[in-house]
């Protein structure tokens, strides 16, 4: 039996091979880098065939797929959300993606996304923060430290050039697991016993926890003037952070509106209360940070084209790290109109 | 570094796998299997989730995705359509799909779906005319000779019990590779000039050409009464392949109306045109062939479900056929929280 032929391989990033791939480059400049990426592709938004996701919603969860396109490649991840799995023994959140060519329709990449979604999610917050926390911010508040936590860590010590972040969990091993895994990094890390004393001084404040209810992370009377909070968990219906006099008193910035009003924060305010799509901040069509006082609010619930820039980013080192298998994923006979005959021969 | 764990695996089925199983299995018997699962899920139409295909366009073609569920399983399609991509050395079509469990999310299945597809689509055409084409029809005229003919004349062998095709192509290589391709199955194979020629003596009409555009494969002459037929060309938006005086005289079945008044042969007529569903049919509610002398046309364009039954078919041969390899597709930390810690222990 003949070999398949290059053009019906697709290259194959599993999870081992994303983690060589994460080591060879190093968590922070990976980060860095697809935030890169990331700013670029909101640079030229306009260029994006934007999809709401496809959901699929049952008792215990949801799949979804997340399709987007710039007209030269097409990128969908597959993502599931199932808070019960934990409980279960399963992750709660699993994904992959596939980018590939509009003008063939051929895919060039599957890769596990699953890490690469922490990676991503990382990326855009400290990119966004470039754009909205106050100059010269060292110190971060991460209140929630569980698996995104210390990607986050590294994305603003990175990108936006913190030195400090003072870290509280209502679980107290998970704070310890993130000091611990952020002792090499060279961030001076404190850990909190409350909120309120994590938020202590930190000119950046990131909400990152998991309960999907209407909790409240941060009331009204933790957040002074002057800072940038960076609002992850609050990331599908039913699923908020913060109080609502946060919001009030904050200028929003969101990725895609119709989503963010949602699945985002602002779910608990009017549906057309003012928001500032984040594309435009980035072209400078309108002003990110606009005094030293006022209080920046990034809704962030994470949005397709951030998976697009990752996997584009994942495809555009494979040359200089081969860190994949190939697929034979794509049926290519000699001869098209003989798909039958490909398969009969395969048995001699 | 430990080994992923069983969970985070997830069976993947290749193009060079696909082909082992068809042949361990023997196409004809898989085929008529599929059809078994096919008309399972048609039965219980009523517990899916049908959505839409969501279709990216471009000047060249299309990619789409196409999900559904029944409550238990999720699976979903990738496929594109790009006419020119034969003059290019590339597929016109290909194909992969992922079956998940909706209880957890997990994908439990990746496939090859190209030659899935052909299979599927065969099973489904075959299935059809079990319940439409006239009794004892013992003789199949087949009008066009490309990658989807010989799965055709397989189902339709298998499942309808014909003993005779009558094969027309304006390709004449294209009859005779389908002519050759034939040759062993036992069934009587006639080549024919011309479709009229094709036509005479069949009591079931296939036709599936491919270009895209407003074809008249058959017209209203060359069709008798008492015939069924299954026109399966006719499957986007521009493409059909009958006369419109054809439909005019037949009896219309279809899989989901919403989905085949865009893209299937109906859309030359007005968009409340009486059709009939399916799993009406195949449920009892409605007759299917009601009298000898009924024209009965399946205008058939491919549903999600349909790809489902097939996933599904080949998920559950798995054990006794093991043609896959496990891919370490989903990221599996000990602990859920410690994602960075996972990654970071795989440097070492």
């Amino acid at each position: 039996m003949s070999k398949p032929s290059k053009l019906a391989l697709v290259p194959f990033v599993s999870v081992d091979n994303m983690m060589n791939l994460v080591n060879a480059i190093g968590p922070a400049r990976m980060i860095a880098e697809i935030a890169e990426y990331i700013e670029q592709d909101f640079k030229r938004w306009e260029q994006f065939d934007k999809t709401p996701r496809v959901a699929a919603h049952s008792d215990e969860g949801v799949i979804e797929l997340m399709p987007t396109s710039d007209g030269e490649s097409y990128g969908f991840k597959y993502v599931n959300g199932h808070p019960a799995n934990m409980a279960r023994g399963f992750q709660t959140v699993t994904a992959f993606g596939v980018l590939a060519r509009v003008d063939n329709g051929y895919p060039v990449l599957l890769s596990e996304m699953t890490i690469l979604t922490a990676l991503r999610t990382a990326a855009t917050s400290a990119l966004v923060a470039k754009y909205l926390a106050p100059e010269s911010a060292g110190t971060m508040a991460m209140i929630g430290n569980g698996a995104q936590c210390e990607f986050q860590a590294l994305a603003f010590q990175q990108v936006v050039g913190i030195h400090t972040v003072r870290l509280h969990d209502i679980d107290t091993e998970a704070t310890e697991k993130a000091a611990r895994n952020l002792q090499a990094t060279g961030l001076k890390v404190v850990t909190c016993a409350s909120a309120q004393e994590a938020v202590t001084g930190a000119q950046i404040i990131t909400t990152c926890t998991a309960d999907k209810q209407y909790a409240t992370i941060l009331t009204d009377n933790m957040v002074g003037s002057g800072v940038h909070i960076n609002a992850i968990g609050g990331d599908c219906p039913g699923k908020t952070e913060l109080h609502r006099d946060i919001l009030l008193r904050s200028d929003i910035f969101v990725e895609y509106p119709p989503q963010t009003r949602i699945e985002g924060e602002i779910q608990q305010l009017d549906p057309d209360h003012q928001v500032t799509e984040l594309w435009r901040v980035m072209t400078g069509q309108v002003p990110g940070r606009s005094s030293p006082e006022q209080i920046t609010l990034f809704d962030s619930v994470g949005f397709a084209t951030e998976d697009f820039s990752a996997l584009r980013y994942v495809r555009d080192q494979l040359e200089r790290y081969p860190h994949f298998v190939d697929l034979d994923m794509l049926a290519d006979p000699d001869d098209p109109r003989d798909l039958f005959g490909m398969v009969a021969r395969a048995a001699t």
